[in-house]
């Protein structure tokens, strides 16, 4: 499939003098080995690997600083790089340039504890938080999936399961530290759990991809580990019994803490490769988080709105290694569903509606799928209007490639028709470039004038985001 | 009390041609009197009346394209208004120019109730968008007390009492449409609950208090009428005493809707002004929303919280009439309080600090007033960590003015050292741009940057927020 990258083209001479600069500063910490370069353009998806001309790996916001004074002097791309699970192309290098491995700034700075906060390098992965923070009865709730960093969930503003309940990383990030094109090193805001004192930076760097600064601390806000927490699996006889019945969830009001769809296709998936016996039908895995009493109160309230719509049966469980099981085989939907058609490859797409179009947008998608005869499960954060298909393909047949960029292309215009949008949680990256001006207009030109007045140069991950 | 401008100057001679264009093109609804511009550079504070040169009443983003555009030819300054309810100069026209009053643009465009969302002009007040919601069983749960507009609510990034529980205007606008200052109208976001589509416009534009752009339109989140609703009133030993329980209900992840310390000086006043009987020591107002069940648990979990700290008795009821009249005396506690000292000015002041800080803070400033010899009840959105005292002040006594100085110079330095800021939900305006670097640093050349990028002439409400 053609890759839509933006027209940046290569510094050749100023890689050539940059490089030597690198290895001099940071001696074995500069690599510009193949292996490593290519390893840090890789993209767990379609997209070509652009491979960077070197990988430093950072220890100090300090250092971060060094490399982009050197880069602005030689007009060389920065571009970051926590563990490399962006499926947008984020850390691809398409000018070349210069990749800055955060994972050894991979300390937890502070808890505070009675602040249910902590602050952050931006290289700590979510799961390498949570087991710090377990016995102090708090955890970091934002989850992907993946087992990223918090800088680049920062970054590409994450979010995942959790989110109908606590937010993204847009609602959950504090304050963050981070390294302008400039060479500045600024502090976004202060430790206050809100504040009216002037533009919201932090806001504008959740998000960015990289393209105005590298994040080097992140104040997070934390959550009390709940006293109870619950896992339900629900059939429904369609999905569209199924996503009516999360809007009747969510309009009640009901804080479930997840609610997730997968269509009979993704069910059939997760049960050759997780073990499981679920009915091959349409399917919500739901969480919930409260009191005893309360998450009680909210599986009934769920399974009665399930019947209502023919659900069931609903099955409802505390037992810690059950929800365990459940939720492994969640995360690895993605996995299963590979697994579906040996050799394949998967293009993970996106989009997320208004929950009163998600039935609707998820109909059309299906029926599209079909009649493009595209293999693509389906699942969805559907609390959140939010739903990926996995569309599996021989990546080497043109036939196939041209019939998914045909299916992605429609769902995304299908999503902006719905008043939603092309991306939920990915992140435009390179492969989204193309929807962004459909979906939002001339909000794309004072994206790019914020751009332009904060890295003049475009020295900071070029060819990401917009043309 | 000398005013903290900017150093903007007047255009004399764009102005002389700006405005008989404006009258032109808008005849009656161009207001030029002196009375109507007085009142438009009016606030509800201790900052210089500054006027505008004329007020505009709008009816549509095409009028206000057009204001803008005449505005940007000739270079003369355009303030928002929505009704002045602002505390920090915001409306105030230091260069004079254009007010631009969104009185008129006051329809409630759409409700999407399935989506538990709607779209507004910026006119619409939050009383008379709850009042059209009520038959729905939906409300917007922001309340700042004042009932301002949502487009000013949404550009000074307001909160209040119940953002506890519901966050501020950050967290509950989804989308905006604005004009900005080359005239063009854009829209900063589609209708999805959550997206990762570029910059996050739409946070950047919320709290930018009308220096980017003008708001047009709101699309706002909503949220369910709660099954039940109670309150309690709970007199505690101490202001730390109070503040600590507050820190431990929070930190216990009890979903208190709103959370509000009134110290004794503001008991005294609220007792007088709203005749109630409240025994005369530092005291928690509280609401619990949830269902019938859910409201008893929190507000046990609280009281039992609050008998371990020495507060008590703690008094709960579910009656409207009850809840309805204590909320209605904590909203009267600014007026309330101006009556401890009939004819004296007032100067609210909005720190917020991480809550670990809360009592210490209070305590460090209520010595402080002591010594400086301030009268200055104090009340608190406290579950945030944000407090107000409002400074009583015989405004004629420049000893009296020195001195409140002073306090609230202190005041902010002690915010900034405990990791807080200068302003939880007021605003920077006009009264808070001195202590805004010593709060952020270099990221208020971020800001700068910004605004330069967006507004090369400075023509959005020049003089507010930064130097």
């Amino acid at each position: 499939m053609a890759v839509a990258h933006a027209r940046v083209s290569r510094n050749d001479a100023g890689i050539a003098l940059a490089v030597p600069l690198l290895k001099q500063r940071f001696g074995e910490r500069c690599d510009t080995g193949q292996a490593m370069r290519e390893q840090h353009g890789h993209t767990t998806t379609w997209l070509t690997t652009e491979a960077p001309d070197a990988v430093v790996f950072v220890e100090s916001a300090d250092e971060v600083k060094a490399i982009v004074d050197i880069c602005r002097e030689h007009l060389v791309p920065i571009v970051g790089f926590g563990v490399g699970t962006s499926l947008e192309g984020h850390v691809n290098a398409p000018a070349g340039g210069i990749s800055v491995d955060f994972s050894r700034m991979n300390r937890v700075l502070e808890v505070y504890e009675e602040d249910l906060a902590c602050k952050v390098e931006p290289g700590v992965t979510r799961k390498m938080l949570n087991e710090y923070l377990r016995d102090r009865g708090l955890f970091f709730p934002i989850d992907p999936g993946a087992d990223a960093t918090l800088g680049g969930m920062a970054a590409t503003r994450a979010s995942g399961t959790n989110a109908v309940r606590y937010g993204t990383m847009r609602d959950n990030v504090i304050s963050l530290e981070a390294v302008l094109a400039n060479g500045e090193i600024i502090r976004t805001a202060s430790r206050a759990r809100k504040s009216s004192a002037g533009y919201d930076i932090t806001r504008l760097l959740v998000g960015s991809e990289g393209t105005l600064g590298l994040i080097t601390s992140v104040t997070l806000k934390l959550s009390g580990i709940p006293e109870a927490i619950s896992a339900a699996v629900c059939p429904f006889p369609t999905v569209e019994a199924a996503c009516n019945a999360t809007i009747l969830t969510i309009q009640s009001g009901i804080p479930v803490a997840r609610i997730e769809l997968l269509d009979e296709m993704q069910i059939r998936a997760v049960n050759a490769y997780s073990k499981l016996e679920l009915p091959e039908r349409p399917t919500l895995f739901l969480e919930f988080h409260g009191s005893e009493a309360g998450v009680h109160e909210q599986s009934e309230a769920v399974a009665a709105i399930a019947e209502e719509l023919g659900g069931g049966p609903f099955a409802f469980s505390t037992r810690p290694e059950d929800r365990s099981r459940l939720w492994q085989a969640r995360h690895d939907a993605y996995w299963a569903a590979l697994a579906l058609r040996p050799g394949c490859a998967g293009i993970s797409t996106d989009v997320c509606v208004p929950i009163s179009r998600l039935a609707e947008c998820v109909e059309e998608t299906r029926a599209d799928l079909a009649e493009l005869g595209i293999l693509a499960p389906i699942v969805g954060h559907v609390g959140d209007g939010n739903f990926h298909t996995l569309v599996l393909l021989d990546n080497d047949d043109a036939g196939e490639r041209e019939k998914a960029a045909t299916f992605i292309a429609r769902l995304s215009e299908r999503a902006v028709r719905m008043e939603g949008t092309c991306t939920g949680e990915h992140g435009i990256g390179q492969g989204k470039m193309k929807y962004l001006r459909a979906e939002l207009g001339g909000t794309v030109d004072v994206m790019k004038a914020i751009k332009t007045a904060l890295d003049p140069d475009g020295i900071m991950n070029p060819g990401k985001i917009f043309y």
